[in-house]
């Protein structure tokens, strides 16, 4: 595989005669790809059944001409004024129950099926014209699914398609239902399913299990949305499918919608996701606010590179200060060359920066591009044009696979928001946490849908915090050869969110361990461990069983038992005891520790090695100075 | 009277085969009472009027067969979904004017006559069915009135019964209510009584006058609501009636309610509420994080001694984690006990778990029992076990007064919320505060309704906050022979929220004092008292008048004035200023001091003496070493 | 010119028999004006149709008789209950949809076409009763536009004149505003301009360019209903016409209202104005919770000097304690004296207090007045006793140009708020805290229009923040022959809210610079300055182009640039920053700086010089001690 790069751009924002220039400047910079037409619909179609090509079919051809490769997008993000006019409930419905309207984008519900239909007619239509032939290399399904969070939509049309999805997943049974859920609890028993509402707006908190199956009802219609495109557009076309996801938005499971596709991309913002979703400690904002999270951003790439089975992107790279965060601080020289790098290490195909020009209007005017408003340089393109350099002296890689698997699981994720048990506790932040450790201790990370069933070649399997542990997950870590790592929450919930009580959970054979109580505490009461460094915060549980003890509290709490190659966590471990679990692991794996210096990450693929230095400021490495934004790219070193 | 364990039981939730074994558990574990039903309404009406009753006859039987004594409770804290499509506006609306829904529990409002009637309905069958005989050894009306902010409804229903509650008190005489609430002010005059509306959505704050009338009939519509169920179950039972209030939830009047009911009960959950409604500081949240604060159960206990003329229990005690605070800790080794002999030290006749086992499903399903999911025991069994034996050789026990009388008003508690004046200022805390520096002087303490006449015995009496001092407290307060404390805002309003202006506040005669001024004050700016520790925070008025100055700030302006045994309090003083205070009164009431450490806390019976250690450490007392969770129990000491 | 004094008074809140005893002691106090009527339609029509002048004609009869000059308002501010019945949906909606109702104050949408002829029918009749011959000194329109945020109304009756509103600015074309909007980018473009909706309740942030005409077509719709108002007035009357703005309340342009108008007025509380809406630090609130911020009671006298055209008021001015702030402290004594001067050095004509006598009853009980409830005197009117003896010995006084000119543009404040760029970053606190930096060098300013055409007799003239630079200002200030200070931002949209291209901002003639790149940072990041104090928090350009350097960061980042006599600062400073900037400026400008003490603010007018201590404490200045709350006036001095 040939690495590549390219931009984002909108034919439709500017003049015409400034397309060709703009083309034969993106060539001239080293870039390969080019994605258009997303956010088009009202120049495609102006009113509804006018359809307007020709300016689309000129810039594809000007692009094409130029020796770019298209990306072509689906408009359905942003459907026109006129669709208001003919579905005006099309919108979704916040959690207050309030309509979200027109004015912006991605303003529709998901289970309205005059909206269903119109998108795939404009897809259809779309397919049609361009599918056939060669113009088209690659195809975009809508844009950001979920942003701006748009998956959950408390509208009638979705209270009737939960209905119709609930009736189908309880054979039409409601007693099956009720005694499911337990809705005898506080007499919440339904006499038929059409009686169900959406789990908003009740005086206390819903069942879980109500909440739950909407969450997954609701990942269940962006599944279909995108299924109902990528069907279209594959009968009338050979070019892959993509979708570029978005940092941090777990609202549905991007590893189903990627199923239907062939390639997975993602939009990545370093500084902005830094500013208003990473997480980060205010101290950590400061020392990386140019810079961007040192594990953020590779945790995704990982991520997505599961999500597409090996094929994936970055569609949108942040080339400047964005417009939308909290605070909108300018990138350290060198970052946009650094994100890129970082991008190849974890083996994107491609990476491209949004946007090509600036845009002096509408909502996205102070979003940096390659180019200013006024068509100069900004220091991106500079920084484009060097990465295009090195890759043209970098030859092709391959796949490979990292020593270390980690699973992520969206049904955990939203069974840790439907039940956090204590604030603030989610279930994405537990398996950052331990992707951070991973990687301060220099090793390489896959990340591994909950629906692996072969663990072949990993010497460390990580899972925790999977709150359903679905039998077939189950048998297969069970099979694994490397080293397992359970816990915390581990099976506590069986598939319609009941604690199994027979026995009670985690039920992991081989590991004699019970959870015998759970306690959530206040993040300001650390528990340390017992015997060196590190805390269990926010979450623990009372085991029974008899698993050696690996490491317990202070005051004798059993925190991580063992029995052969599976290992049970049973609290929140903060960084440094994440350190120590690590280690513990490693030790027993046989897995070897190359520790990090702060703000430094290393990443090996089969044939090289990255070292990244992350901060302001340089570091001292095991392979010498690396400077700020510093990156170091070398052939595989085994130690 | 002799002191009884019991506990709460959900028989619909689990197989009938267990019921037997259950009860037989319950009897081992020393326990008398078993409280079931209230939540299940949709198991004995699935369908509305087909009765179910043989399931709950079976239950009962097995219960008292087993020689435990049933509280039955009226379900209607629960209404079935199919009373939502008979009465689809019967639910309460928040301030912005939303519905709130079905899903969960307490999905009514109090102005609905249509579930009024439904209400009636079922408990009149269940009074008809379980009323007769000896079966039920007490009853439960509906479920923690008021709790999850479920007092205060915006529906039309409450707007209707409102106009109609307004007619009735100003005697269908629009200009009086006009003239009595200053609605000239800003042209806010009515002409016609269903003119008038809900305090809500106006452009900025509404008269207090309006708001105050609210919050007066939003309590007498829970009265009502649970006067309808006391008459139709008086009409059938002899067994004395009960309710369940909830921790701090003061939106209702409980001892109006309480006039109806043989038995006042609470619902004491120290760690969840140290969590989620104490409003102690972070330093107190977690050095209580495991054994709940100090004082706030005790107020509580005070409380509903006092709401129950002398008969009360705490009908759900925590036995383990709950889930539904923010954070939710286990308890110290020793909690349980503790807090049940802390209810039976303030007069408690039962204490019952909540509850036997803990629910694998549904919302509460992180709630621990007595039993864990599998029906193995949780710690908190065997601490109940414990108090059982030692119940069985402490004997019988008598009511007792209290040397000192604390007024607490739920019309007070509503006008601070209605003009708290400052931010932040809460009757609920004013009085708390006093409480707590009489704890910690080592007083016992009678909590006194406005309504009481007749305070012979109390050699101290404090009367904080009491924005409305209605004629026959005044009168009775007048007449008392023993010391009283009255302060701050003390008759600042009329019965119709009007400054009194002839003369001004707070009129008190034989204490020549005038509230010249009032002023709130940002809470970081202490006034330091003089010739002394404490300070003024956040509020304080100035005086006028020939009273002499007991405490002053550092600045000379009087805090405190006395003449003969009448003090007047100008300010809300901080803990150490309170200190001075309870000093101060004591010494000229006669009443002897005994200052307790740090966590400790004492209550004196007729007969007994309660010494209690909150910390987590030992700490030593003039009774010894208290272990943490210390509990000693012996003869009444007199010093 | 004369100064004088007034208060504001209710005579519908009082027994008619206290009247003429009110209005002896007024003017025993050295009251010259009273202000009536603003709040009394319900007694004048208590139902439509039904006039009672009477009570007011006696009323405005007994006031003059005493000798008072009487204020009369328009009542519009509080339209009776009955006119709900008559136009139900007469209320403005919040941004969240909902209906704001009746039961408090300014319950109308400006929009709202059956109120606005009420209004103006009730204005008319007034104007007709009291118009004609010499009764009424002067009119006050309705009452503080704006406050409680009643400017902005998402109603369908704001939206249909929106639509009206635009269609008129783009002259019918919608393809013209598709275009000014940059409606492409989205697909948002319009087919009509009846598709066009308010920009609320979309998905994610609307088009800025939609935001920013909304923001101006609200405002424009005040400047109209007052227009109304005044053109009525004047058909009648030749008293002079007032309004009384609020301080801080910036959603509607106070300059384009007031040129309607013959006087400004605002309402002036300190105290209250400290503690909800001056942003000042927690520490500076401590410091002056009793003497209110030490500029910005300033800022506003110079403001509305400005938006009287020379001639203004402060037509209410706390008195002791207000209601409404999240504390409210009593002020130090002698502030109410220090305040009154304070608005008499900045040219005030006349200083009214409000109010007469504090309330018993309504909303705002506890608002202090010159009299308390019970009539006895408050500290207040003694103070406003000294202030008449002291005026009676100060003469006349004429108007006066300050050597410093601010702009303050009410379009850029919007500007700010629809595209902050950064968390927080607001223009108001931009200009206020150069404002701040002027004041603390010893400089009497001119707060400016930017519809101002001639800055001759300035020697410096600032222009910090105006977003949206016009042809006439941008062509004016050109022209001026003092020092001019542009940036940050300046010019940076287009009057259609796009970024110019060609060239790219500020555009400057004679100062060759542009803005390269814009940023903005976290808070917590200063960027300090090379050489010196001070640091660039919160936002910063880059810059291009051959300007001379003035001020650059420590890394070397262009700050401050200068050519000739145009400066252009690229940064928001921190008032040390700001203090380097403003010597830097008053250095290049020939201006002579005095240095103040910390919390000692100076004033010159063409013959007084006024010394105003706002601390606590006595402090040390080369005028000699100023004590606490001290005034010093003075002839005007020249260094
Ligand atoms: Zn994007
Ligand atoms: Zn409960
Ligand atoms: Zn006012």
């Amino acid at each position: 595989m040939q690495r590549t790069l390219g931009t984002c751009y909108y034919p439709e924002h500017w003049p015409e005669d400034i397309w060709q220039g703009d083309a034969a400047r993106m060539v001239a910079a080293g870039l390969t790809w080019v994605r258009i037409g997303e956010f088009s619909w009202s120049r495609i179609e102006p009113t509804r059944g006018d359809l307007q090509w020709d300016w689309l079919d000129r810039a594809i051809d000007t692009l094409v001409a130029a020796g770019l490769k298209v990306v072509l997008g689906t408009p359905t993000a942003t459907p026109p004024r006129w669709m208001v006019d003919r579905h005006p409930d099309m919108f979704a419905l916040d959690a207050d129950g309030k309509s979200r309207g027109f004015g912006s984008r991605r303003h529709y519900c998901f289970s309205h099926q005059g909206y269903r239909a119109e998108a795939r007619r404009i897809v259809t239509l779309m397919a049609e014209r361009y599918g056939p032939g060669e113009r088209i290399a690659a195809w975009q399904t809508d844009n950001e699914y979920g942003c701006h969070e748009t998956t959950i939509s408390y509208s009638d049309a979705a209270r009737v398609a939960f209905v119709r999805w609930l009736e189908e997943r309880y054979d039409g049974d409601i007693c099956a239902l009720n005694s499911a859920w337990g809705n005898v609890f506080w007499s919440m028993e339904y006499d038929r399913f059409n009686q169900i509402g959406l789990p908003n707006l009740t005086v206390t908190e819903p069942n879980p299990a109500h909440m739950q199956a909407f969450r997954r009802f609701s990942s269940d219609q962006v599944v279909s949305f995108n299924r109902d495109q990528v069907e279209i557009l594959r009968a009338h076309s050979d070019a892959p499918i993509a979708h570029n996801y978005m940092g941090r938005v777990t609202d549905f499971d991007h590893y189903k919608v990627g199923e239907d596709l062939e390639i997975a991309s993602w939009d990545s913002y370093p500084l902005g996701f830094l500013e208003d979703r990473v997480g980060a400690s205010a101290a950590d904002q400061r020392r990386y606010a140019r810079q961007g999270d040192p594990d953020f951003q590779a945790f995704h790439h990982d991520l997505y590179r599961a999500v597409g089975r090996g094929r994936w992107w970055v569609m949108e790279q942040q080339p400047g200060p964005v417009n939308w965060a909290p605070y909108n601080p300018a990138p350290l020289p060198g970052m946009v060359r650094f994100w890129t790098w970082e991008a190849f290490a974890h083996g994107a195909e491609a990476v491209c920066y949004f946007r090509w020009r600036q845009a002096p209007f509408a909502q996205e005017q102070l979003h940096a591009g390659l180019l200013r408003p006024d068509s100069a340089e900004t220091p991106a393109i500079s920084e484009a044009r060097q990465v295009a350099e090195e890759l043209a002296n970098a030859g092709e890689v391959a796949p490979s696979q990292a020593p270390v698997a980690l699973i992520f699981d969206y049904d955990a994720e939203w069974a840790w928001q439907v039940q956090p048990h204590g604030q603030g506790l989610s279930y994405f932040d537990l398996v950052l946490d331990h992707y951070r450790a991973l990687r301060r201790a220099g090793l390489s990370v896959d990340i591994i849908p909950p629906t692996r069933s072969d663990f072949t070649g990993y010497e460390l399997i990580l899972a925790p915090g999977l709150m359903h542990l679905p039998d077939d997950l189950r048998k297969a870590l069970a099979e694994a050869a490397g080293l397992r790592l359970y816990g915390p929450r581990t099976a506590a919930r069986d598939e319609d969110f009941k604690i199994p009580t027979a026995p009670l959970p985690p039920a992991l054979q081989g590991l004699d361990v019970v959870i015998a109580a759970v306690e959530s505490l206040r993040p300001d009461m650390p528990l340390p461990l017992a015997n060196g460094d590190g805390a269990v915060v926010g979450y623990l549980e009372t085991l029974e069983g008899e698993a050696d003890v690996l490491i317990e509290t202070s005051t004798g709490h059993a925190v991580a038992v063992a029995a052969g190659n599976q290992v049970y966590c049973a609290g929140w471990l903060d960084p440094a005891g994440l350190d120590r679990l690590v280690t513990t692991l490693c030790a027993r794996a046989g897995v070897t520790i190359r520790k990090m210096p702060e703000g430094v990450r290393m990443r090996q693929t089969a044939t090289e090695e990255f070292w990244f230095n992350h901060l302001a400021e340089p570091v001292e490495t095991e392979v010498g100075t690396l400077p700020p934004a510093g990156v170091l790219r070398r052939a595989r070193q085994e130690v």
